[in-house]
């Protein structure tokens, strides 16, 4: 068997021990005599396999007992309609309000989604400077439904190293690339979202996390299927969830509990990214484009300006089993997404290729 | 290893050897050392995946060019909005109109979601009669966007056993528990879908296969996520797509393809159900409530009428490695889903069954 290390921006690395597990009871999950797949989602055989993600992602980020986790389909993409379908409810005045920070090309697309329901204002953005930094969030204007943030940007690499102070205006996050990777307080936000292939499991799988008082008050042209109390109410179960890919983030939050939870895990992610980001900072070739304060532990862009030789570093790494370093397109250069799942050693072997790349390229 | 028959209505059984390919390939797919969970979707390495799934797709259903295949998600239950949100165009007179066929749970529930949408009239129920029978079918009224019906009734166990004549108003079709069970002439509809979770592959996957000239009248208040132009266009990757579902789901494809394809699976699955309604048909304990001409070759519900003796029935099949015989609780009574992965002996075990049942409580 073969493994690489795999810097994919998502979907991307798993646990290997989930993987081998997975593998183990695919024709026969707890003596069963089915795979999980094929487990009627109602039945008795997979009722404590989702109750288990749940209460295993409840105790690892520690979710207040008054706030709903929600199994959901569509990703990130799909959030950015049902948030302001759901909590856009109008104000004292009647109008649906709510505020966007724009850090980088998701948050920007969250905001264009939700401007189609409702009067969604970008308050402040960090695009004047190609998103390397967060800026200043002014405070929420207190007739707003709430205050959307995007706290981990996978294309640029920043993440908010402070959170807005947004009093009663409940404050939206967009977690996809940061759930779990360093200890968060899920009370001080009304909602949380994430996509699941890059911290939690496979795609196919979106978490939310929504305070119950903000359920309950979608607007009237909310198709059935983006309504979260619909999906309270029937604990993620209204119709067939993807009962697979949460099997499959129980097998993962088991990977990181055992590891220590979200403690060691937000240690070790710092541990990691200061690998990279500290041959970054002393290399001549590769730098890091981002303000070192709002720099991100799951996404680590670098550039070299050189179109050619970044694409050469990328080949050559992927020959040397270290796949997926490609930036996206519209930063360019190299990002190496390291989440959860890589292994110290795998950012480890990165920067001796990355050096060794340098000496034999020197300039 | 212990393996069951699986006869629930869904998710359930998938081909043993799909399952055994899944497991050896889950940790080191195709020599590329990654699990195809952790493949970035957008990678060479998943690129003939996707690839590959919907060309079988294509081949087994004899989808004509002019059709796109969309792999989505939030199955049939989103599509009960996204249809007449996509379709629902306003005819000549302003109107957006369109016709429902009741003939079970999901297709009034389909009807009722469209309500909130458009004018969605049920033109037709056999709501009666239980929906034991599928009713006659009123012309169209050609100027209505689409005509819906609910192809097999998975929960009542009917399936249309002739196509209504819908003429220029194109027929649109739920076929979630009957995709690839029998010969389909895909050209007769504007747009079929289907949650994979029955006949195609693991819960979380839903295939839509739609007229290309049907595509790009969304109306105004549709979210991106739920359009179909904005999918069509992206190839299904306008985010990320359940990569690991589509993955199984052409394994599942070329499994139907080694065996013969969908003509030897329809063959496959009339001579199956025969075996179950044959012996229904001479039993003096349990009766199928449908009436012969609209027969499901998918689901066979049959009752007693005694619920403790059927719950019984149910208990002690289990014991036996026959599972989720449960009828659903708006039938009540036993049901049988025998999908295309459910093998013959599966029917015969369960025939076998319920004869030794029957004597064993003769009445």
């Amino acid at each position: 068997m073969k493994r690489v290390f795999n810097f994919s921006a998502g979907p991307s690395m798993l646990p290997l021990s989930v993987l081998e597990r997975a593998a183990a009871e695919m024709t026969d999950a707890n003596g069963t005599g089915q795979s999980v797949m094929e487990m009627s989602h109602r039945s008795k055989d997979y009722k404590p396999i989702i109750e288990n993600a749940e209460a295993l992602l409840r105790e690892l980020m520690g979710v207040p007992s008054n706030y709903k986790v929600l199994f959901l389909q569509g990703g990130g993409s799909l959030q950015f309609a049902m948030v302001p379908l759901n909590l856009g409810a109008p104000n004292a005045a009647g109008r649906r309000r709510a505020s966007y920070v724009d850090t980088g090309v998701w948050a920007s697309k969250a905001a264009e989604e939700a401007a189609r329901f409702m009067d969604a204002k970008v308050v402040a953005s960090s695009k004047d400077r190609a998103y390397a930094y967060i800026p200043a969030a002014p405070a929420p204007d207190p007739q707003d439904a709430f205050y959307h943030i995007t706290l981990n940007n996978t294309i640029v690499g920043t993440k908010w190293s402070k959170l807005p102070e947004t009093g009663s205006v409940p404050l939206v996050a967009d977690i996809s690339s940061c759930i779990l990777s360093e200890p968060l307080d899920v009370s001080k936000f009304g909602l949380l979202y994430a996509g699941a292939q890059k911290n939690l499991g496979p795609a196919g799988l979106t978490v939310v996390i929504v305070r119950e008082d903000l359920i309950g008050k979608a607007a009237a042209e909310t198709p059935t299927m983006l309504r979260y109390d619909i999906h309270a109410k029937e604990g993620s179960m209204y119709n067939t969830p993807p009962c697979y890919a949460i099997y499959v983030l129980g097998l993962v939050l088991e990977w990181m509990k055992a590891s220590g939870g979200v403690e060691a895990m937000g240690k070790r992610n710092l541990e990691k990214a200061a690998v990279l980001y500290d041959y970054l900072d002393s290399s001549r070739m590769f730098r890091c484009p981002v303000d070192k304060e709002f720099r991100s532990l799951m996404n680590i862009p670098f550039v070299n300006g050189d179109a050619e030789l970044e694409g050469r570093a990328v080949k050559e790494a992927a020959a040397a089993d270290l796949v997926n370093l490609a930036g996206h397109r519209l930063v360019g250069g190299l990002r190496a997404s390291v989440y959860n799942a890589m292994p110290r050693e795998g950012v480890v072997a990165l920067v001796d290729f990355l050096k060794r790349f340098e000496a034999a390229n020197g300039r």
